[in-house]
């Protein structure tokens, strides 16, 4: 049975909505993203596998799921380290910044390097919003992140693909295909190319949003900000 | 062993500067905070315990956690009603309203009404910052919750009592001593008095901050965000 999925333009205009008429503020949703893909990381990789997780934040809303997350990870027991190069100039970014900094979480300048000394990776550099080229100096970032044998998490979609085709069809990211993906409040077309361990997470949104936007809202468990859908875009029966 | 406790003056500037200096916005700590009396309620009474879980909400912080538990409880399968007679005009607390109401959770006028069909009790009617007299129209609520044999989770103090000096001597909320506390950030003085299982919630503290107010960050475990202290006020070893 296939997944139903949410295209990058209905994506943005559910984002929209929820932070409209939702009520939802950006920090509650960003917070509520970030918590699920700390919880994700948890559940695949716990601590007693390797605590130091490499965190790649892009310039936008995905690079801030990625902040949220490390700081939660921090909490957990890991050593998170964040590679993020394009730091905006937006309050909340630099504030979830300043947030990581006071428990003493590294950033790191390069990241290649510091993949040497990394047990996890989250690739939390591009999400829905993704189009067009991945411009310096990300792209040697997709490049390590598609030869490297550490297991990567990567946020909403795996960063330099389609949102709606998948991956390039050749070049940069054409053979990257992470070990964990975490779709946000609903899965994008581009799972249907995704090989690995599928997770949805956000935990916020109402029966109501997921049946105007043709989705599901997947069955969590007990108090779980996230819920594992199925292996290579199929879904769990 | 002696719990280390913070007073209502210290939770205050502690409050002032996770906003200030700690750069995080009142929506991801009151998101955070919520989010773990959800999960001590969910711990301490899961779903098949009985699901109607009431939400009694005072008109400041201490309500904004409790409308921030009630919809994680609704998202966890609970049926929660919400107690909010006094809303507050603040943006916040009107949004955190509205999520509420779009996921169809039920507002109750009549609390003692209302009790008759709970299975639990939510009390997040006053907090840190509560001295003096109860005004109303929680009288009648803290005399219910006294009165009741349905279990209360008290959020961060047990309404009515002084933050220092615990319940008051006689009179109203004299005899309230709820089954359950969660703490936020770090237990008040007036734990000392508190006879229930007690827990901490509020995973947001850095171990810097901890010290400087010379509390200690709890042993959590997992990717819980609460963590179980010990019983009556004592410390578990």
């Amino acid at each position: 049975m296939a997944l139903k999925t949410l295209s990058g333009k209905a994506a943005a205009a559910l984002d929209k909505e929820l932070m409209s008429t939702g009520a939802f503020s950006i920090d509650q949703l960003m917070e509520l993203a970030g918590l699920s893909v700390s919880q994700v990381v948890y559940h695949v990789h716990p601590p007693n596998k390797g605590n130091r997780i490499l965190i790649a934040c892009g310039p936008g809303n995905n690079g801030g799921d990625g902040l949220v997350a490390a700081r939660h990870l921090r909490h957990y027991g890991y050593k998170p380290s964040v590679y993020y190069p394009k730091r905006s100039k937006n309050d909340l970014y630099q504030r979830l910044a300043k947030q990581l900094e006071d428990l003493e979480v590294n950033f790191v300048d390069d990241f290649a390097s510091a993949m040497k000394s990394a047990d996890h990776i989250v690739d939390a550099v591009f999400g829905f919003s993704f189009s067009g080229e991945v411009r310096e100096p990300f792209p040697s970032v997709i490049k390590a992140l598609e030869e490297t044998k550490i297991p990567v998490t990567s946020v909403d979609a795996p960063s330099s693909w389609d949102i709606e085709n998948g991956p390039p069809q050749s070049g940069l990211g054409s053979k990257f295909n992470p070990a964990y993906l975490v779709s946000l409040t609903a899965p994008k077309p581009l799972v249907r190319h995704f090989k690995g361990r599928h997770f949805v997470g956000g935990r916020f949104v109402s029966p109501a949003i997921a049946k105007n936007y043709d989705f599901e809202v997947p069955n969590y468990q007990g108090v779980d900000q996230f819920a594992e859908v199925g292996v290579g875009g199929t879904r769990k029966l």
